[in-house]
């Protein structure tokens, strides 16, 4: 009867907050001796890492941080942003990843809204962090504390802040005796997205989603116990697509690189038999484009998951050709990255190359850990039927989903509402269930697999004193994806030369959110003075 | 800062109670046309599985039955047993299966200590289940509705019930909305157990603990995407280690098979192509002394779990030599089945192949989704060196122990207190984690796979009017594992031959528990009166 089986309740026993963090303590435990983490030279078993993690937490709590206080880092994928996906919530804190290759405008921004207490940054990112500190309010600047991480593979650079990371964490207790988090929806890290307003906004992910999209991934990918993996997927996106917390569930080895070329990448997958690896099209072009003498003679097959674009057919048939298994995976930041997989079908193996290129370019069905990839008439509400033509928005629901923006409620309620996120990608929904982006809703072009907003890039444009009104949109690049495109309109009287105005960009924002291409010109709008960005869209096609 | 994270709540988009539910709609959703269940000449896809299911939730709501009712499960495993799995919780029920090997006397306890509301019933069962059912107080045997599973290979049998399983869902709707539970912590199962004492004891699950058991089996043993899985386990002992889930997850194919004999079990491994199976070493064992003639010539490697006691080297060494990969998890009812693994170690691969067969008779640990596995000095509450030597007593903490006994919230805190589930099994814990079970220190005997408690047995011996006193303790046994003897104690000038004792048993008690051997004569005991069952642990050694 209902009210004897609702009388057992929860104890320590039979309930324990899902936390990624378990993870470390099993492996940790299970594989002390087995290597954790490869970085050139340097080289840490799982022991030596969760010794490191405990030290980092420890030294954070002896810097004054605890229970929601937000951590920064600004790194490439080195060990220190590595452990510091477990150091930071061991002690309570939130880790806020932040795009190495913002502007400082923006790093300022990101470092104010999060409300920052310390920052690890890699002083090899001087020349964007030096300028986003000295932007800061003095009372703002005073409240965070400074640590650098200095990678003697960047060179002898000067630091940036009070104490090298090395030196923080020496002074910590490699037993520190950490607490789960109390509550599996606490906080455990902070990603800006650029979204599509001019300012990126606060992605809270939380222990319970990070904990099942690892859970999902291992079921999902089918990873074995023990892969070697290549972590090309940099940490502050998506938080490296959670694959921090995943490879560390299967005891994997984790081998980082610098270097995103493809004599690096190939390097490492032959010196450290490399078994999985995740990127971006852009990675796996850089792979297949190289001469054949860099690739590695392997006798297993390679497996790598993409997004951010749908895989070209051409390079697929080339990954297939070199024993690489590819699968194109999709998400958001918002979805803690990806969230559904285009699963191989048994009934594809008998089609042409073609048609399998074709439907592995669909961004597939939800993961095993996710309750809903869905494709909304946002009109009436109803999902679109599976015809393959009918165009509506993909909704997201599932347990890896954000818990919301970061002080911004109403941008929470927008994006979260009726029981789904909503991903402002426009697609279809095939009749087997996958579906299929076509367009997207948001102005938000992906370059190289870094999301821009081009409401952002407008505002940039609009501080060139000859520009009446600007409109980016993106334009498909080979290498790239997409890149942004620059519909200007000038101010009566005055004229501007297209490489002039692109050389002036160069001083206003991140290198990969620069336009490449401007065309100058009265733009479209609608009665209402709404530039019309479909037009554009079309128009940008005809270029070339 | 705290507050600004903790003010983003749950909604619908980002948060979905975890229950196996949410499995099968992503696989009938996903892949309607693969085969889901074979048994015998019967196949279901998932799509029709699916249907079937929806229409037992809706059978069972237009029969009155809904949140927290439990619907009981008398059979073997076949297709209906699987749906019930689903189509039970689906409407809000409790799933009660019930171990078809017991005596009327505790089908009747647990009929009516679970509060059955409707009764699943196998018709080959109805020589237990009828006087079960009459023995039952007439207003608790008015509430339970019975439905018939008549199954052709079992032959013509009489119904027990009121209408037959194929109608009871045929009244259903395929199409019936049935809801996710709005609590994952809601009950989903109740599974009886031996335990300690006489009569058997409730174990409740919930959903969240069947979700992450599934989620934790398919990285634990690494399971691929549609294995083809025999289900050997019956489904009424811890919910067939929660497979009939997992398996959903992983849309599998399911096969089923009533006859557990190695012609049968590589008959449908032939056939079927089997991938995955799980057993107790007696199913290991009768597939390595089967005539070689009947062992199919298979191009892959089959997978098995094993658990329920060790498994012989010489079983181990058979199966490696059929390409079978055993690996030993442990765990009990009260722990939805395994949550340790003898995880495979790269170190052991130049072991011999005794050193190997030793460390793989280990109980091993945790499943990554299981958060504890620890050997304690109960005296003392810390836990025990990890020397290899010292016995504790095993103790288990995580997500997929029990909510506790149904009513009895006495045993239920006396298992789970100070942040532990007491196995009640004494162990060793080695250098490297590992459990290695060593004793037990419930007075359980386990045969065949079946825990049996010896004080029931006990029970039913102390019912024959020429003994004074019984002990039941275990025998070790080359088929079943262990076996019950007993020694026992006769009233003063009363005589009575073994096979006359051993026959009289045969009407007192199911089969599986009726002790094999027995001992006439004075029992050990200690001054107080206690019955000393070591001595007559070491006692039976000697026997033969």
């Amino acid at each position: 009867m209902r009210h004897h089986y609702e009388a057992l309740p929860r104890n320590d026993a039979n309930f324990v907050p899902l936390s990624p963090l378990s993870f470390i303590t099993r492996t940790a435990d299970l594989f002390p001796d087995r290597t954790a983490v490869i970085y050139g030279a340097r080289r840490y078993t799982w022991a030596e890492s969760y010794a490191r993690m405990r030290q980092l937490a420890s030294a954070l709590a002896a810097a004054g941080l605890g229970l929601g206080d937000t951590v920064s880092i600004i790194a490439a994928n080195t060990p220190e942003i590595f452990e510091s996906h477990f150091g930071v919530p061991m002690a309570g804190c939130v880790l806020n990843t932040i795009n190495t290759r913002l502007e400082a405008e923006t790093i300022s921004y990101i470092l104010e809204n999060g409300d920052c207490r310390l920052l690890i940054v890699d002083t090899a990112f001087a020349p964007a962090v030096v300028p986003a500190l000295e932007a800061l309010p003095a009372e703002v600047r005073a409240k965070i504390q400074i640590v650098d991480i200095r990678d003697p593979a960047m060179g002898d650079l000067p630091p940036i802040g009070d104490i090298d990371y090395e030196a923080f964490i020496a002074a910590g207790d490699p037993e520190f005796a950490w607490s789960m988090p109390a509550d599996e929806w606490q906080a455990l890290a902070l990603g800006y997205t650029s979204g599509t307003s001019g300012r990126p906004k606060g992605v809270v992910y939380h222990h319970r989603g990070a904990y099942l999209m690892s859970m999902g991934t291992a079921s999902g990918w089918q990873l074995p116990q023990h892969p070697t993996y290549m972590y090309i997927v940099p940490m502050f996106h998506c938080n490296g697509w959670c694959h921090a917390w995943t490879m560390t569930m299967m005891a994997g080895t984790i081998v980082l690189i610098r270097d995103i070329s493809a004599e690096a990448m190939f390097g490492a997958i032959a010196e450290h038999q490399v078994t999985h690896f995740g990127g971006a099209p852009i990675v796996l072009s850089l792979l297949v484009n190289a001469p054949e003498s860099l690739r590695p003679k392997l006798d297993y097959k390679v497996k790598a998951l993409t997004a951010g674009a749908p895989p070209p057919a051409a390079i697929l048939q080339k990954m297939a050709e070199m024993d690489f298994e590819v699968m194109q995976v999709y998400g958001l930041t918002e979805t803690y990255g990806h969230v559904t997989q285009c699963v191989w079908r048994g009934e594809w193996d008998d089609l042409t190359f073609e048609e399998q290129a074709e439907l592995q370019s669909w961004q597939g069905v939800a993961f095993p850990m996710f309750e809903g990839a869905a494709v909304m008439n946002t009109d009436t509400g109803e999902m679109v039927p599976r015809d393959g033509e009918t165009q509506g928005e993909i909704v997201l629901r599932g347990n890896s989903v954000m818990k919301g923006y970061y002080k911004d409620e109403a941008a929470t309620s927008a994006a979260l509402r009726d029981g789904w996120f909503f991903s402002g990608d426009a697609a279809v929904w095939h009749a087997n269930g996958y579906i299929q982006i076509k367009d997207r809703l948001k102005d938000v072009i992906i370059s190289g697999g870094e999301n821009i907003s081009s409401v952002e890039v407008e505002g940039y444009l609009y501080r060139h004193p000859a520009v009446a009104a600007a409109a980016v949109v993106a334009k498909p690049d080979e290498k790239w994806g997409e890149v942004p495109c620059a519909f200007v309109e000038l101010k009566a009287g005055e004229s501007l030369e297209a490489a002039e105005f692109l050389d002036w960009c160069r001083g206003q924002m991140a290198g990969f959110k620069r336009p490449k291409h401007v065309v100058f010109g009265d733009l479209p709008k609608t009665s209402t003075g709404k530039i019309q960005k479909f037009v554009l869209r079309q128009r940008v096609k005809e270029l070339d």
